[in-house]
């Protein structure tokens, strides 16, 4: 139990446990792909490459590396195949994220062992993403999932706009749960539930996995993606844990928006969430430290503050100073 | 029940209530007077009463105006005998704050109607801050409060650090709800439980709170004070929203402490709260643009852009964009 303090010690929330709450969670980060996907610099592969690897280095227990798609698409992650070799033996169990069969044989062809799929709540966001229907995109990914499993592969599944679609505005939980539950129908292992507008609130939050639940899915086979756009990502965080979700998608350093454009539409930050987890006594494996020396120095790199509270506080300053 | 919209109206997040929760908090403002202390920038005082005059338009139900403190301490205050005139027959409504009776004097002067005092949880802060000991600072606010309610005002007491202090490490929630009870006993007639250095936790603030109604305090006595330095004030408060607190102290724009500083020690900022109120439908009655626009003018009045997510978001956009 400690706190922030004047003895040359790390400042740190005193932890005080609230009931009910998972004892332990896994965070899986983003930066790398969701993150440097969304910053308009692009990053070197030798940059990349360290990024990574430090971000296991500090026990994030899962690390998504980058994405196969078409670099007209994401000319930022345009590098993929040449920065997974640079990983080392830990970077094939690096997921990577496929769009389809395409990417997945470029995966396949680097001995990757876990890739995710991005799909859509929302017939617009899959229309204007994907150019398909909510339809289409199931279809396509059905080839996609069957083959990388039938290879062994561990499959996870995104589904974007869970809580409110720039075109469609609200968006009801009843069709998240069928959108989802067709994903998980075709071999997913895990679905990562994303509030990609940042719009959810935690009663919104509440009644979206109570929905899934009442659906037959369980908190065991959903991870949460918050995005910070309204400054809400940790309050859904909270509300999230205490419907009893363990996994929960962050970004070192907020990576994924940037913080003084119009419209900040990052992740939420690893280093804010880890200092939640760290005040309620929920484990999680992450050295905030190293992460948060991570951070600076991709702020560094990208030539911009990171958006992250905890960053801010802690990165510039001594580490033994009153916040 | 609305949300992010294509069709020209205003972003919102979708209304979905979680159980258990209030149904209507009050907003107590402390930009013009915890947030303007706080920045470097000295705004003019015809600025000032601009800002308090348009938040109170924005419906916030109450607007802490200034600080009758000694100017050699809180230079950016010093005009607050012009300011009080300027805010027309409203502003002796609005509450400032005092810290000894030569403030109370100025306040009395002025036909002020509502006061607030200042204390330390910890015996460091009391020290650093006041130049008294815990019982000192006790001593001195027992005549000011006396008098002040023999002349009809009411009392708010502030209690800071009451979740962690910078020289004492983390503080024992016994601690916070001994100083608590005897700044009532004196005749205060709310407690604002502060976090001055953002350290606070969900689990910590749920303990503090039943410490207080294990002493016979109950939530209608109590209000929460939230600084975001480490991103933990929303999550916070969603926290002290599930054990019944109804009085938020929030900052509009969150001013009160520059997010590109080192160590960011800003306040709450009231739009993002009320952001999250309106998607858990609990009623505040305030104007959500109408802040965000006096805000981003007030951002324009300090020369950089407000920390708050709602405002980054909403402030520069269109309103009918996608965030």
């Amino acid at each position: 139990m400690s706190s922030t303090s004047h003895d040359g010690s790390r400042p740190l929330p005193m932890t005080v446990p609230a009931q009910g709450l998972p004892t332990s969670v896994t965070i899986y980060e983003v930066g790398p792909r969701d993150g440097l996907q969304n910053e308009k610099t692009i990053v070197p592969v030798e940059v990349k490459a360290e990024f990574v690897a430090r971000l296991l280095s500090a026990g994030l227990p899962v690390v998504e590396a980058t994405s196969f798609v078409h670099p007209k698409w994401v000319p930022q992650l345009a590098d993929a195949a040449e920065l997974i070799p640079m990983l080392g033996s830990g970077g094939r169990a690096c997921p990577v994220l496929v769009p389809n069969e395409r990417g997945l044989d470029r995966a396949l062809e680097l001995g990757m062992e876990r890739i995710a799929i991005f799909g859509s709540a929302t017939e617009t966001f899959a229309q204007k993403n994907l150019n398909r229907s909510l339809d289409g995109q199931l279809e396509m990914f059905e080839p996609t999932v069957a083959r990388a499993l039938e290879a062994g592969m561990d499959v996870r599944a995104y589904v974007s706009m869970c809580f409110g679609d720039p075109w469609e505005g609200a968006v009801p939980v009843e069709q998240v749960v069928t959108v989802g539950k067709r994903l998980l129908d075709l071999g997913a292992s895990q679905l990562s539930l994303g509030d990609t507008i940042g719009v959810a609130t935690p009663g919104h939050v509440t009644a979206l996995l109570e929905a899934f639940g009442d659906a037959g899915i369980g908190c065991d086979r959903l991870a949460m993606h918050f995005h910070d756009t309204y400054g809400q990502a940790l309050a859904n965080t909270y509300s999230a844990l205490r419907s009893g979700v363990t996994t929960y998608d962050a970004s070192a350093g907020g990576l994924g928006g940037c913080p003084y454009a119009k419209s900040a539409t990052g992740n939420l930050a690893t280093e804010d969430l880890v200092w939640m987890l760290d005040g309620l006594g929920i484990d999680h494996g992450v050295d905030l430290g190293a992460v948060v020396e991570t951070s600076v120095w991709m702020a560094g790199e990208l030539g911009r503050p990171s958006p992250s509270a905890v960053v801010r506080a802690l990165g510039g300053a001594p580490l033994d100073s009153p916040a």
